[in-house]
């Protein structure tokens, strides 16, 4: 598949900093851009960034804030093809925390929001865009949204600056049909922005619905190394890379990394297909329930947490 | 997904027998056996029958050759719902090493074939519904196979009296569009028959793919326990039965061995998504190098695996 306006977009360290509170270290950060540079990757996505006062240092690595001196420490300039972007969760960062674009290395600003956020999210993307960033709106935990919400707020979108809007499996509880039905529905209200995806792999079918997605257009492509992301994780970037057919993306890079850090990461830091996963992404819960149940002394009682899930919901 | 003629096919033993040559405790093969019951599975492959002049003993568990005995140590009379089946290799078993259904607890022999072997296998197939069996050919390494020299073998299945065919991923290299053509293929020349899949994960697809076949009326769906299988495994069965509708099945027997018997076991068999058989399947070439790579001591070497394949191909 190659379709030159396709862009890759690499979560590992925001996404993947779900699983660790951001601890990663300044070398592996390092390491990570490195190979998303000499790969020819399109972003990256290095964090969240943050008010000060919603986390704790104590609780949080920096990459839960991303500022500039963290930034800078690990790219520079970053005098690179490779932008860099921070996601922004709402109600958790204040408009005066983003800095103008031009004083800053980040190149990308993505607003994450539920569907009862969108009109904040869209005034805090419009605000990113004026202060120079490229900008997404990530709508969060589609699959829970009733379709009139959905609607009305692609409808506010369709009225908004912003180019860029992403589909969001967050209980990784979408198969194919339902891909196609939601990317064609973005489509049908925003026909002239660009559609992303961004998956998760509960039921094995992170990279399977991001294909699903390039085949309806979609061109804006989230993925990360080995699959690392919130529980079950992400659409593994080097299967992803390996059916892209565009030659300026390079595997062995990706193959490196992996090798000399992901296979010992995994072993620490559980991400990946979890029968506790498969149960919440089967059940289109939140996988909150499965991650505490992972973290807990029964984790591998399979039965009791299929129970346990049958019982009650925390949604 | 709820369509009254679709059928699971469990390929635990048969399956995952390729990665540890068939060495089950009988206590094992009998719990797998208890929950495909239990689960409300339709059919369990428990093995593959064999000569025994074609393989030793010494080498292979029982399992590779299925004889009466054997089965019946499990299966008593298997008074169940659950129907039996047993694979055969084209030149691996003679006619009469078979014996007539009436004399077996076997329901179904199901013939795998390369496209050169297809004549051997419609005789054999004929053969064994001569005996009494439900019968299947099972296609294989069908992404190697070009386009004309399929169609003639589908033509000759076409006059067959077989009412069953395989679409079967061998490498674990299809995609959606890739599965989606095949079986259109498949049911223009074999209208009347029933299209079984038969999926393999290297690239994650194993499950996805799966779904694509029921999309376009696969009725046959193979699966097994955490994905047991060759190389990078076969489509879960837990994940196909969450997936499925059908109030028939049942999810809790399968989880209860999966936490039980399969965590253990994958620690011991390596079988699942690795990057080594990703990039076999990638590259559309046989697992056997890949499984040949994870058992040398440069297992996790990847991009001196990736540069190997580069360098050679040993189809």
């Amino acid at each position: 598949m190659f379709r030159k306006e396709i862009k890759v977009l690499d979560c590992t360290i925001r996404d993947g900093g779900l699983m660790n509170n951001w601890h990663f270290t300044d070398d592996y950060v390092k390491t990570v851009y490195d190979a998303c540079v000499e790969s020819g990757i399109d972003y990256m996505e290095i964090g969240y960034k943050s008010s000060e006062k919603s986390y704790s240092r104590k609780e949080v690595g920096s990459w839960k804030f991303c500022d500039e001196k963290a930034l800078k420490a690990i790219v520079g300039d970053n005098n690179t093809s490779l932008k860099l972007s921070a996601m922004v969760d709402i109600g958790r960062i204040e408009p005066e925390d983003i800095s103008p674009a031009s004083d800053s290395v980040l190149d990308m600003i993505r607003v994450a929001a539920y569907v009862h956020q969108i009109d904040k999210a869209i005034w805090l993307a419009e605000h990113c865009i004026e202060k120079g960033y490229e900008t997404t709106i990530n709508l969060m935990a589609v699959s829970n949204v009733m379709e009139r919400d959905l609607e009305e707020a692609l409808e506010d979108v369709a009225k908004s600056k912003l180019a860029i809007f992403y589909l969001v499996d967050s209980f990784g509880s979408l198969y194919c049909e339902q891909v196609e039905m939601l990317i064609k529905k973005y489509q049908e209200y925003l026909p002239d922005r660009t559609i992303g995806v961004h998956m998760h792999n509960n039921m094995q079918l992170a990279f399977s619905n991001t294909v699903t997605g390039i085949i309806h257009n979609a061109n804006m492509l989230d993925a990360t190394f080995l699959g690392i992301g919130r529980g079950a994780g992400n659409c593994p970037l080097e299967i992803l890379l390996s059916f892209l057919k565009n030659p300026k993306y390079k595997i062995r890079p990706i193959l490196k990394v992996i090798q000399e850090h992901m296979i010992k990461m995994q072993k620490e830091i559980e991400w990946g297909y979890h029968i506790p996963y498969l149960i919440t992404g089967a059940m289109n819960q939140h996988p909150r329930s499965a991650m505490k149940w992972m973290n807990g002394e029964e984790k591998d009682d399979f039965v009791a947490f299929f129970n346990h899930m049958n019982e009650k919901t925390d949604l």
